[in-house]
């Protein structure tokens, strides 16, 4: 039942964003009782709250291919293919939005997110082991640096994502953590 | 008359959100007719387009230091105090919300975001004059990368946008254009 309401509502998020979200709604698509989901997920930002939950919990695990340069060009590669899908990226532009606007969806999108970093992490701490990068780099600072670009220019430009975007916000990233950028400061 | 109405728009968008926006409560705090701004203004996205463009045509000159890393901190630093306004910070927020779910405001913000980055290009296409940055690089995508970390961090992370997020924004991306990763590619 959650992920029949969980798709339904993923599935409103992606063709109407935010505002378009209605549980009622969300429970004739899911065809689940209207007095269920109400009792559930209380409210809109409640049931966009237990998506970016569910999200989390199927994100997908981190490449590891033994090199710096690979492992971070796998993750850039997966997030230009998330925010280019034509569900999913739509899907994360409103639940963006939406964090914008409500403590809760933020709190939920932060830990999306936090799960994300933590799961990627590793390719970092491997390189900084291999002494590939420098002792002391904050390996989630890194992570998210490889995804910035990303998003930046999905939601502040129409330029597509392609895979050059992909490459130079790997890259980008390799160099400025070999160059120390990341290294937490003392 | 705009002034006033733009005032009142940017303010309750800081407060309450785009959801919050309302043309006849901005006409109420402007002290204009409500008539008026239905007409100039027609819908909450084309006000919200309006404000972005009056944004743009505000956006501060760049700084000229001579040197290509305290140029890049300079914007960087700008962006941070920006973002970290209690006004400002809130209200851009609320347009890259409102851009998600209107193409009218996303134009008007893509547009903001190219008035910005056209601003600050010319110091990485001086460094490269000067022989600090390869030939051929995107002045526009370096220039992008030293917001993007401070954006991500905004809307993804509960984490303060300090000076030291400012610096690994602007040391990042003096690192990777140095390493060439915004080089176009032939």
């Amino acid at each position: 039942m959650r992920a029949a309401v969980l798709e339904a509502a993923g599935d409103m998020l992606a063709e109407e964003g935010f505002h378009g979200l209605d549980l009622a709604e969300v429970a004739r698509r899911a065809e689940v009782g209207k007095t269920t989901v109400y009792r559930r997920w209380g409210t809109v930002g409640g049931l966009v709250a237990d998506l970016l939950t569910d999200m989390a919990e199927q994100s997908l695990p981190r490449t590891d291919t033994g090199s710096l340069e690979e492992d971070l060009l796998a993750n850039a590669r997966l997030v230009r293919r998330t925010l280019s899908d034509p569900r999913q990226g739509p899907l994360f532009k409103a639940v963006i939005a939406a964090a914008a606007g409500d403590a809760r969806t933020a709190e939920a999108l932060h830990r999306f997110y936090e799960v994300r970093v933590a799961e990627w992490a590793p390719c970092v701490q491997q390189a900084v082991a291999r002494g590939e990068l420098p002792e002391g780099t904050d390996a989630a600072e890194m992570v998210r640096a490889v995804s910035a670009p990303l998003y930046y220019r999905l939601l502040t430009t129409d330029a597509p994502l392609d895979e050059a975007a992909a490459r130079r916000a790997a890259e980008a990233a390799a160099a400025a953590g070999r160059a120390g950028a990341f290294v937490r400061s003392p």
